[in-house]
């Protein structure tokens, strides 16, 4: 393998799973989103290359470009980290280069993370699936004009669907989503949770309803979530006191 | 903070959290459910009491039981991990548990998991969203009887939501949800996968479709996942040669 494609997390570095970190403290090169945190580059050798690709939530990346670069810095042999925020393959465009790579003959491996699209609502003590109140979530983009949406997103069928909805990367279109939300007959008064830099020092917490989304102020990286769950406020911490640390949101 | 609700992850020790290896290697006592790896409780240190709660994915555990435990075991001041498979936070009734804790008034701390739900498609190479193939994914329990559902699975909006559905604990029940998504519309040629013992030596993948998901014979714990995305196999490993040597699926 010289390839691996490592899930950051959410933010917080203690959330890096151990075989993250044992990767990143052997990498040759590393080739990372914008948000991760320093802490984690410091994971890598001292010698290591370190490579910012620029992909920042909501904006269209050069993905052909850092596909090519991957294919490119696998055939040398070294090892390769792709260090993405969240989970590789969920929403994190991880599949197009796994089979970019795999179509060049490039091994590589893949190392899962830990979503945001869960511990975002986590950090805000909102768990997303809860006895009495979901029993399903479902997770989608907001983004519009992602290349990734061939027919866009069936919101009248998500919303009847009921369930937990997290929505990533969906701040610019959150008037549009309400309205397609509101439209399919979910409740002006249903609970929802804007969490903003979630497991950060850096976290903001924005508690409203379907109805008020629209009026939610907070840029990305942000994370939505709609339905009953997103009423609770369990305040647990997350990664308080982490191996680095860091914060947690209520420290 | 005394207890502290932390995700073990899918299966591979490899894939734990930096913060949940920290918290286990300082525990007085670990509360745990039956299918953790063993060598993650060997993180534990050598005078710690491993308390095995017997949670079987599918069982339907004495939750009122080890609720009742953590609370006591918290108001001893002891260091407490619940590890629970996964995330605590997605099926796993962790929400339940910090409510609970909340409401005795014992502190608590929600360390997030990599969630079986994104990670067993992941080791099978199955990325849940994919670029023209998947805009959405939702993620349901198939375990009837479950008390978390008050009104059931609306099964046919989310057949017709289209996107990816992860289904947990749904083998018993895989002839029924295959029935109501074929209902609901979607085609008997949908690509299906079933990943049992994901991301372990013992993990078995079974390619078929909604139409064939009856006879397949796989018991627990066993993840099913429906759309285009199951017929993709990127033949991405996942945590071989983790930090405990562990062999990957493919290895």
């Amino acid at each position: 393998v010289t390839v691996y494609l490592v899930g950051a997390g959410p933010g917080d570095p203690g959330l890096l799973t151990r075989r993250g970190a044992e990767l990143l403290a052997r990498a040759d090169v590393v080739v990372h989103d914008r948000l991760i945190d320093h802490e984690l580059l410091e994971l890598a050798p001292n010698g290591a290359e370190l490579i910012d690709v620029g992909k920042v939530p909501g904006a269209s990346p050069a993905q052909a470009g850092i596909t090519a670069l991957l294919i490119e810095l696998g055939r040398t042999g070294q090892e390769v980290v792709r260090l993405k925020g969240g989970d590789p393959f969920v929403f994190g465009r991880g599949g197009e280069e796994a089979e970019a790579l795999g179509d060049a003959g490039v091994d590589f491996e893949v190392v899962p993370g830990v979503s945001s699209a869960f511990a975002a609502p986590a950090a805000a003590g909102i768990p997303v699936t809860h006895r009495g109140l979901a029993t399903s979530v479902t997770v989608v983009t907001g983004h519009v004009g992602d290349p990734s949406a061939p027919g866009g997103v069936d919101w009248a069928s998500l919303g009847r669907a009921g369930g937990t909805l997290v929505v990533m990367m969906g701040m610019s279109e959150r008037a549009r989503i309400a309205d397609e939300l509101l439209r399919s007959g979910r409740q002006a008064t249903t609970p929802v949770a804007v969490v903003h830099w979630a497991t950060t020092e850096r976290q903001q917490v924005v508690r409203t309803t379907l109805g008020g989304l629209a009026a939610v102020d907070l840029p990305a990286p942000s994370v939505i979530v709609v339905g009953a769950v997103a009423g609770l406020d369990l305040g647990a911490l997350v990664g308080e006191g982490g191996p680095a640390g860091q914060g947690g949101p209520s420290s």
